[in-house]
């Protein structure tokens, strides 16, 4: 099951509450759960850097069903997982992406935000994924 | 000048519009004047493959400030441009990619958008475009 | 819905018995619906340059829920998307490439093959696809 | 000397059923001596994100006569080979990719395994390599 676009609207405007109540200038990209993208939205004065950050950090969300910030305590210099960021055409893997899970537990796509510390692009993320589901890990199948 | 984001919405919005209109399925892509991502609307059956090219559309027509199937015309074999969609990163050049003129003939961005015939595509990127603006050729300085 | 890999060698191995019915070497690659690689196999004797091809050839199939051969028909000079090969990170759009579509009329997948003439793919594909599907066009919503 | 799909089939078929054994989803790929993929093996509910890792992994392991792992040590911050990852289009240097040697101490090709920790992803490469060959270090000429 993918991410409805309806949906993924929803999750975008949870998210830009989230960031207008930070005060943060933040750009949303939501996934499917082929890791195609679904919609992406650019808040003004957002930085331009910022639009690969956000669409590659849903992008690794999904590819391995997991926040970003769990693989980069892996791929730290010594970790298991070191330099883990040099596939798939390039992963992000600090906080701020997000699997969204949906009732059944099966991960319909994800979200990736970034504008601002990690700790504020994951509470951005967190309010987007939640208003349409939970950012739990999803159970096996955990894609279909 | 860069398009708004709440510009950009509403041209997605009358792009949606105009898609329905016509029962089709499309992605819709806005970028800014610098050719950045600004956002971007996948709707539900729309193709997954028209998301990389409405996306290039669009920067196509803020790169060298015109309609997209304009290039095209010169870009066939035995054209003055031929080959050109080899250039930053793929060009797109046939029709869909329009550029966003405000009342001061500066370009502010560019729409593209794909999902149908050529036909369909151009007609939801015009729906988009006009209702933020015009689809002239910018005058100089065409972009500040 | 993805096509399982049960599936996804059920196809292979009737698209190699076909292969070996015309003495042609094959590249057999399966995608799921998102265009991601599920199976892969290379016939001792294959071209090396078709691995990519065959890949392509089934991403291109999933990303517009067609046969490659389709769009090869409107991407030639002067057609209406020439040179949408240069969208996707390449899309081959000569014939080999074929939607896998199952009994509610989704498209689960796609099968790629290269190696041959591409009367001779095109022939290899579908006994492929047809054997754990169709190859019709997907009904909408094609993909869920 | 390249592998043969027979052999590369038995490889996967036999980390599949160490996979099984260990109760990982896992992506299996095998390149030949020119670094080529030869097959490929998505097990249901694997990563979609593994796809691309087990690719690199088995090239990496190819392109160096050596596992993955190896490489890894020497490519750690203040290591040796620093950043060789960023070489041959993405290496991946942690473990799960692992040289396939012959009889007669020639690299025939290599397999990479990605889908668990990193310990499970080497386990099922050794399965997968020890079922047609061995892993060990090959003479030179180490590839024919």
């Amino acid at each position: 099951m993918h991410v409805t676009i309806e949906n993924a609207q929803a999750a975008i405007a949870a998210a830009i509450a989230k960031a207008r109540e930070t005060d943060t200038f933040m750009c949303i990209a939501i996934v499917d759960s082929g890791a195609d993208l679904k919609a992406f939205h650019r808040m003004d004065d957002a930085w331009v850097g910022s639009i690969d950050i956000a669409i590659k950090k849903a992008k690794t969300a999904v590819f391995f069903g997991m926040p970003t910030g769990e693989i980069g305590k892996l791929s730290q210099p010594g970790g298991s997982l070191y330099g883990i960021e040099h596939s798939n055409g390039g992963l992000i893997t600090f906080p701020g992406g997000l699997p969204i899970v949906d009732e059944d537990g099966v991960m319909v796509g994800a979200i990736g935000v970034s504008g601002s510390s990690v700790e504020n692009d994951h509470a951005v993320a967190t309010a987007g994924a939640q208003a349409i589901g939970s950012t739990d890990l999803p159970s096996h199948p955990w894609r279909t």
